[in-house]
């Protein structure tokens, strides 16, 4: 295993510990349960956004805490959901008195968790489930559909309306809207290894990719020889497109996030690629984000996202953002 | 070779079409000769600040035209030179009537051609030659040494004095200036794969390191078996700090930048590591940087740069940048 480590078992707190101490502007790194929150307190009467995951898939989430975004975030070891003592250490630490919503992406282990850290929490609380991902109905860690980078867009959008002073019930609806308006599909031309592993998630041959994956490299619909690119967009975005069922003439966002070891170059000629195709649908891409986002570790390969705007996605898209990965 | 292309020779094309689509809002990408300027004019008497050089570094350096850091970027193909027609083109289009300032990484390719160029140009004009990088003294494609990731601490500070209205030769000087305060030093765990070349550039045993490789892959002053983080950002930095020769309680600005193929977990845990070693060396980390800057294509690895700080640089460094990469 090549990694920049030192002892396997101290990955996490190293990585949280130099991310802190990079953003100390932003954000405040709590140890023993671990978690992340804006440096600056929850104001009186705003809704606080929690998020959280299993690590390896940086910038998301703690990348994502900060002023427009998120409120506060628990990092699970990597590839593993975090504990509901994280989650109700965070939601305690950040609640500000109107309550709190988790946005969580559609694993087993962590929509458990989130319930159960819930149930404990004596504050109002609503939940909003991703469920981006169009490649495959059910998976390794799921029932349902995965939430992957569509994850990114639903943060962006209900961290502006919570900072507008939008309400628990509202912010929950409006979660649940964007999710429901956003798609995604990923294609992985490597595998990645996490570290207390130290071998390989999988194996792909020299000349396959596994098209579909998911964001632990779990199997997606189909390995398959590699492709062009072109054709490789052209398939994700046929998908996407497909199951949105979009009218001709839609405005849409289009992401395409990197899963961690493909190079810039690589996100934006399959942007072209993928803005090509969607013109081709009569579907105009009139917001961008190219860029690793929802990373699996050191995987090569990409996920392209698309959500239907309409004028309040937009405006809230727009909003400013001061995050350490997102900002504008 | 795994990349998400379409033709070989199309790769660099198609990338800066996505890239200027991508962010239309920041950008403008010209086509034959290819170069990359602000969406708006350089304002009247204002210096133009122009970089360029091989592709494959990305985001360096069109990712970093905006306002409060570079008015124009020329991009070569990959790891090779822009020609000086490229050159040549993008100081015409971004000519201020104040002069044009190159800001040139120390190749001899790159800073030959940039000669060639302002030999052709009419405009006043003066090169900053950055050569950050202490690993080697002379290497492949240079003579002295190499200019790295520090290019994108003097394209910031020299931006932003720029942008205050700074004349030419005071912005060649404080060029000069931040460079001679600047070090850097790299590592590669793996190669990376030059699309036009299709294998990788080098390589490495599975227990192996190039330290202080160069960011094409040239060798750097020893191949060695695979260390721990700490020893790794402990030798990277003992010799960025031994050749500053830098005073106890001098404040440092600490970049660590990913070479493209590197988790962000690992590029805080490093930053970690050598934020531990500066503090041990009594220099104390005042600015940070972290992330995928100054890339390899997908090469696993990193670098890190320290800069001396003072008032004026870090007020410079503090200064609001608008770029596709770098915002604040």
């Amino acid at each position: 295993m090549k990694k920049l480590v030192n002892r396997v078992d101290d990955v996490l707190d190293e990585a949280l510990r130099g991310f802190g101490a990079a953003h100390a502007d932003i954000v405040k790194v709590h140890a023993s349960p671990a978690f992340v929150t804006r440096a600056a307190p929850t104001p009186r009467g705003k809704v606080a956004l929690l998020s959280g995951g299993g690590s390896g898939h940086e910038p998301m989430h703690a990348g994502l805490v900060g002023v427009g975004m998120l409120d506060a975030a628990c990092p699970g070891q990597v590839f593993t959901s975090p504990t509901p003592d994280q989650m109700l250490a965070a939601a305690r630490a950040v609640d500000g008195g109107a309550g709190i919503l988790f946005i969580v992406k559609n694993y087993e282990g962590d929509a458990m968790n989130f319930e159960m850290a819930g149930e404990m929490l004596e504050s109002p609380h609503a939940t909003v489930l991703t469920n981006d991902d169009v490649a495959v109905e059910a998976s390794t860690y799921s029932t349902g559909r995965r939430g992957v980078a569509g994850t990114v867009v639903v943060e962006k959008i209900v961290g502006a309306a919570a900072e507008a002073g939008g309400r628990l019930e509202a912010l929950k609806a409006l979660g649940d809207r964007v999710n429901g308006r956003t798609r995604s599909m990923g294609v992985a031309l490597t595998s990645c290894t996490v570290p207390a592993a130290g071998t390989p998630t999988f194996t792909l041959a020299d000349d396959e990719m596994e098209m579909g994956v998911g964001i632990h490299g779990e199997p997606g619909r189909r390995r398959v020889k590699l492709m062009a690119a072109d054709a490789i967009a052209g398939e994700m975005v046929d998908a996407i497109a497909g199951d949105l069922g979009a009218r001709r003439g839609s405005e849409v966002l289009l992401m395409v996030n990197g899963f961690g070891g493909t190079p810039a170059m690589e996100l934006y000629l399959m942007y072209d690629a993928a803005r090509r195709r969607l013109a081709d649908k009569g579907l105009p891409v009139a917001r961008s984000l190219v860029g690793n986002y929802c990373t699996s570790l050191e995987m090569a390969g990409c996920s392209v996202t698309v959500t239907l705007l309409d004028d309040e996605i937009a405006r809230l898209w727009d909003a400013p953002v001061h995050t350490a990965a997102l900002r504008w």
